[in-house]
């Protein structure tokens, strides 16, 4: 059996228009300096991570044993209590934070969720989805949570668990709620019932490495962290990490025959191949190859702030992001480098993959846009 | 920048070990006649299909026109009603179905959850997410649904819409509920707020090959179907396809600027090789070649019933069943051929890629040991 040459030809096409959108877009964060492809091999078989990582099932084309040394090193990056903790891959970001917002519900039934109106889509969504009560809070120019707001905010609803949702970088401007003042915001006002989601999606793999260290994990207090594969860590298939805190986890264990497992996970069946792809990166980079991977992007995103404000256009960057903001350009120039608008802004993500030479063609066209010399 | 001797040397051991536990799985409903490794080019680049497959996003790198033609496949096949559905290609069918129950709870926000005992335990899982009532219904010994249960549960809620939630093919004996019972009985009741999501994930791309044609799809009375890329069609990533009527979706759609999409999706980020795999599947096959796998499947299973009935087992399958239902075996039979075993029974299922010789050598193995001659 094989394809039709007319089905051929056009799965070769759009490989090659995938290189070329590949290459062209600076508004989304996803990394695209890996290449995958030894993984081919495995592609023949149905390998399928069922159930919890950390469970011996009867079903034993997993790749359990590489998931669990991705959540360990994962759980050391993010300062995870030792001995205390569970987590799994997941599909992305998404369901990692319906994961922490899934356990904040169990452990607070009644709790009120507060996230910043410059949180991600899927927010809302997500606890749309749990059915929970949720108050959204301002969030500053620079897209941090309004801490003012917060303050008066949960000062109302003192008698009921607060849950809190952190971004530890915002889709927009990348900016990062402080846990440490949302901790003390919570101390002041005696609010002890607390949860804290950190949804560190693309920060995740970004901020350990930065000084300062933002307040953002375990340590930081959060009781509960969802990062993303396909963001900064890289991968061709969209993934995440959840990690939360064992004893939020085990109160939503459910026993289960059929697997011979307690399956705690929101997916059942898993994709086994991303595990594998984190644990490739990770063994690959090191630690310091992370640090170096992070600074990389700095230093691009500071010459992509430098060169846009030369040529006029007022780009901005939080302390320490690798998102540069600006306001949005033509219609056209967003469509040619894919950029991700909202409200007349838009931004360039120097995610990995992303170099000078990419951005000097974007303020290149941008200064062509300027002048209305450009064809584009 | 290269892996460790170490690691290169642990991913070959590991390559062999998924190869040999792959050949050796009777019990689990995983296709394994497939190969995608044409693809590896793909694992180069970040592809994302982000958001709803027939809008058009900012983001170019997707493989959005692949997964509209998986989708108009399905719907062709589960008699969707043409120009009124909408689905997309989700990570499984815990996903499928937690989108069929979240639109019946969006629908009816008060309403009931029927499901047999015979489900699969990510329905309770669901259901819980959902925070939606529900009731379970007793299952008949074949594991279909007790008709006279719900008859009889219905009548005491008749004044709350009913969600069906119902099972074409169950995870341990591969039954199906059957949808024109389930309407009639609605019927009989008067009950016309009501809704019916089929949990087809083995079973619909079976179900519309046999003869006679079971009552599962749209045309039957389905408002919803969710069914597995990953079981019956083939594919080394956990995946799926959900489709609803397309009315019931717009009630659920959300502007979202930031993509510049409608995100009715459950996940965000999605995965953009699945589509390319089930796509490919579909074309490779053709709606002959379906046909031929399925006959194929019922072939295998009605030799393994014989085979097993034959050395005194009492092993029996629901009609145009692929599942071939036996008392358990010893635990080292059950490990050996990784069979799924829950109150004492198990079963082989006929999955493409399981051969009459692999049903000789396991049968080989059951004679061995129950004359305990075996060194298993």
């Amino acid at each position: 059996m094989d394809l039709s040459a007319e089905d051929k030809h056009r799965l070769e096409c759009f490989l090659v228009n995938i290189q070329q959108y590949s290459a062209s877009f600076l508004g989304y964060p996803s990394a695209k300096d890996f290449d995958f492809s030894l993984f081919k091999d495995f592609l023949h078989y149905p390998i399928n991570n069922i159930g919890d990582p950390f469970k011996e099932a009867s079903f034993k084309v997993t790749s359990h044993e590489f998931e669990r040394e991705v959540l360990k090193d994962v759980a050391e990056m993010l300062r995870a209590p030792e001995g205390n903790w569970w987590g799994y891959v997941t599909n992305g970001s998404t369901e990692g934070n319906l994961y922490g917002l899934y356990l904040a519900r169990e452990l607070f039934p009644n709790g009120i969720v507060y996230f910043s109106q410059a949180s991600h889509y899927s927010v809302s969504k997500n606890v749309h989805i749990l059915n929970m009560r949720h108050i959204m809070i301002r969030a500053q120019d620079n897209g941090e949570m309004d801490y003012e707001d917060l303050t008066d905010t949960l000062k109302i609803h003192r008698d009921v668990p607060a849950i809190i949702f952190a971004n530890i970088g915002t889709t927009m401007t990348e900016a990062r709620d402080d846990l440490k003042k949302i901790q003390s915001i919570l101390d002041d006002l005696a609010i002890s019932n607390r949860y804290i989601h950190s949804d560190a999606a693309l920060c995740g793999a970004i901020a350990p490495f930065l000084d300062p260290r933002p307040a953002f994990d375990f340590a930081d207090g959060a009781d509960s962290i969802a990062i993303s594969g396909h963001k900064f860590m890289g991968s061709p298939i969209p993934c995440g990490v959840v990690l939360a805190k064992k004893e939020a986890v085990d109160r939503i264990a459910q026993s289960i025959a059929y697997i011979g497992t307690l399956d705690t996970t929101i997916t059942g069946s898993r994709n086994g191949l991303t595990p594998l792809f984190l644990w490739y990166s990770i063994h690959l980079l090191g630690v310091e190859g992370m640090r170096r991977r992070v600074n990389k992007s700095l230093a691009v995103a500071a010459y992509a702030t430098e060169q846009l404000n030369e040529i006029g256009v007022t780009a901005w960057r939080n302390l320490n992001a690798i998102t540069v903001v600006f306001p949005s350009p033509s219609v056209d120039l967003q469509q040619k480098w894919q950029l991700a608008s909202a409200a007349d802004q838009s931004h360039i993500i120097a995610m990995p993959g992303v170099e000078n030479s990419d951005i000097d063609c974007f303020v290149n066209d941008t200064k062509c846009y300027l002048r209305q010399t450009c064809s584009n």
